[in-house]
């Protein structure tokens, strides 16, 4: 939802003059506001502004947003307003720098209408077979309505695990029932993996660019992360790791995408695997291997998971149907080794159960011996859009931009000239209807300013070659 | 799944010869076994003592149970038996008494067949409107197929916020779109709830005696429950809740279930509601309202939520469908005050969002007005129930048992004579097929160990009256 900063002002002038927020009590952050109200950060700002030209917030320095004594100010507002207008800015200015904010931003950005949406996390819906599942989920609902009333248990429907065992056997992993628990997704995966290796003020090391929801969930964990270079064709700079490493006391995990890392698309070379796993053996560390798009290979070979040359139970494997199969259901699944009891407490009182439905419907699906097909399909139309996209670009992007070429998945990460700033370039493309991801969200640092993730899994045809276009035109006005 | 100890003895054993574990190497403890091989943790004890015997594995007091140096160990396996076959229940000892054991004990002697399960946590599934939900599910599936192919994003469905907003008017809450944020199931919402406002080492206040997944919860945040007793009628005491604020330093938050609370079914008069409120206020915490079972009165009007009277926001209010509507759905939902903007970043990042699907299904069935009729037949085959098994028990039980008599929910609280231990109880009567929550299980220090939860959310008859006649022999014979 959209509301510009007056609907808000006059929202929260509302609760003020109906003292639901008390005099002197503290207002929630711009940011905070931003977040929840599904505004820009900019609107938040101008709504406390305004506010405060009424004489009811008013900003303290490096402190916050406050109730103001409202009732004795009306008379005051005008001066009330020119101390503050100068003093709210100022108030929340360090927090615009945060990644918090760069993903406010994206949100906001891409919450408007799009007729382009290049930073989408999953591939076009007539890409999956909605179809079969849907018949699939009606039949079940036909046969067996009272499963509604039934309140599930366990880490997971049998069915799906034994079909997933079985599906698992072609990344190399060879796993009983007792070795995997059915998520919410793979971001539930990931999270109670990050909680069973690491606590608060632990470090773990992760790829650079990166996938911006794990940072946020590290920062939302109180755990630290530590970027290390991901290198197109290598994974991870094994390097670099060990020398992190030997210089870090409290590192406890590393996590990785060995496979069409998020954003790069890369795909680590078996030798490097088993060298990473060998470092994670030396060290004593849990590695966290996030597969979601190992399936998504652009040949019609999958690579190994880490996971299969795991000798010691520290590889926990994250894994999920929402980018291969089926999104909106929400189905992952962890296999945490020697942690997995831990991750089996912290899954059940984190979310106690995941919906059995759509795991009956996976199970079916997958019985059926559906699933090869519809990856042979997925890949070969993933594949067939790498070039078309990378002559598009080099049709209509300045020179010395780069194209990272992705082995699997539906990511283009482009590296644009310096001066380019992907944030300040998105304000102006959603202005056109098209949105990106930007690169500056792949680092808590705020690196990689001057590069985009570009999604390019959907039917290629003239609105993709336009909306590159006028990107490329965007880029070249800058 | 039940395994004997032999069969998970020479599977950790072939997984030893095959050096799958590695001499030296630190085996999963009795309890962590237990846990995920869904077995007893006498099992896993007898588990381990047999591989001792096969000189595979040694338990060092005080640490753990290892892998032996097997291979030179063959020829004086007799030797290494005698020796661990002491050392074994030491070690594990203190763990055996922990809540951690008892709630594994509870999972692993409920997991066999039961023919009456009055330890579940949902009424029966023909209590539930399962056919009309069925039907709305299978005709969206119809109408649109390609929503299984979309990512969902957001904090919710729309259209299920509009319903519930109008429905949580009956608890006198006044909502926006925005004060909600759909979760998987209350559990979730618990899980970021607490995450919102306190941290490791911080500690929260809960009910004495208090549903178990909240002390198990509360013990892999890191946080510390310190227990407050709650008296039948009256709810928490807000004289000893007083008194511990005032003593205790590190309180950040109130966890408690004013209507029916889980196990006691009591509901909290108004003016205790508005008095714990004025106590929240006072000592600037916030108040987690767990409000599940809200809806299952016993009289048709419900009361109102705490929530209702909040001015400040510091009431973080949790619902759900799963005991009032729908339970294989697993939909939760928070209203989170002034730590909104921080709970949907923790959901963010916990589970990213909560499948639509069972969300729409539940918008169509309360917009189509069926909501209501459905509480009144749940509320009265509830509220039937309570003198038909206060009868049988009174004909059954030993004198001295106590029954306190709930306002809402499904559940009896039975305190019996002093020298019973329920858990000890638990394990005769499951024996027999029959199932029920021990008290010990109530609290983290193992008090109410005479004492037990029994459901009675299903429908009357001859299992249920020769169930509790079967309990009632049992207890007269301890």
């Amino acid at each position: 939802m959209q509301h510009s900063y007056r609907q808000l002002a006059d929202a929260i002038g509302a609760d003020i003059r109906a003292s639901r927020y008390q005099v002197g009590e503290r207002l929630p952050s711009v940011r905070l506001i931003a977040e929840t109200q599904h505004v820009s950060v900019s609107t938040a700002i101008r709504c406390y502004r305004y506010l405060e030209s009424q004489g009811l917030v008013e900003a303290r320095s490096k402190s916050g947003i406050y109730v103001a004594d409202w009732k004795s100010r009306q008379t005051t507002s005008t001066v009330t307003q020119k101390k503050n207008s100068q003093a709210a800015p100022a108030v929340e200015y360090d927090k615009l720098m945060s990644l918090q904010h760069r993903m406010t931003e994206l949100y906001s950005l891409t919450a408007q209408p799009l007729h382009l949406g290049l930073h989408l996390a999953s591939a076009a819906p007539e890409w999956y077979p909605c179809e079969s599942l849907a018949k699939i989920a009606q039949r079940l609902l036909r046969q067996d309505p009272m499963l509604i009333g039934v309140y599930p248990g366990g880490t997971g429907l049998p069915a799906l695990k034994t079909s997933l065992i079985q599906w698992l056997k072609n990344a190399g992993m060879d796993l009983q029932a007792n070795d995997l628990l059915i998520t919410n997704g793979s971001t539930e995966a990931l999270s109670v993996a990050l909680r069973a290796v690491a606590q608060p003020g632990d470090a773990v090391i992760v790829e650079s660019p990166v996938y911006f929801g794990l940072l946020q969930m590290l920062e939302n964990l109180g755990i630290k992360a530590i970027e290390i270079p991901c290198v197109p064709g290598q994974g991870i700079s094994l390097e670099a790791l060990e020398y992190a490493l030997e210089h870090q006391g409290t590192v406890r995990a590393i996590v990785a995408m060995p496979n069409f890392q998020n954003p790069l698309g890369c795909a680590m070379p078996d030798k490097n695997k088993k060298r990473l796993l060998r470092l994670v053996e030396q060290y004593d560390l849990a590695l966290i291997e996030d597969d979601v798009f190992g399936d998504l290979s652009h040949q019609q070979e999958r690579p190994q998971a880490i996971k299969a040359w795991d000798k010691q139970g520290r590889v926990i494997y994250c894994g999920s149907c929402s980018k291969s199969l089926a999104p909106a259901f929400r189905i992952g699944w962890i296999a945490g080794g020697r942690y997995q009891a831990r991750i089996n407490s912290l899954k059940l009182s984190a979310s106690l159960i995941t919906p059995l439905f759509e795991q009956a419907v996976l199970a079916e699906f997958i019985q059926s011996g559906a699933l090869p097909s519809h990856l042979r399909k997925l890949r070969e139309r993933l594949a067939a859009n790498i070039p078309l996209a990378t002559a598009a670009i080099s049709r209509h992007f300045p020179l010395g931009t780069q194209v990272i070429s992705p082995a699997g998945g539906w990511w283009l990460w482009l590296e644009l000239p310096e001066h380019i700033d992907s944030l300040a370039l998105l304000r102006q493309a959603v202005a056109k209807g098209i949105a990106f991801t930007p690169g500056s969200l792949f680092s808590g640092s705020g690196k990689y300013a001057n590069y985009l993730r570009m999604h390019i899994g959907r039917p290629w045809g003239r609105e993709m070659e336009q909306g590159i276009k006028t990107l490329g035109t965007l880029i070249s006005e800058m």
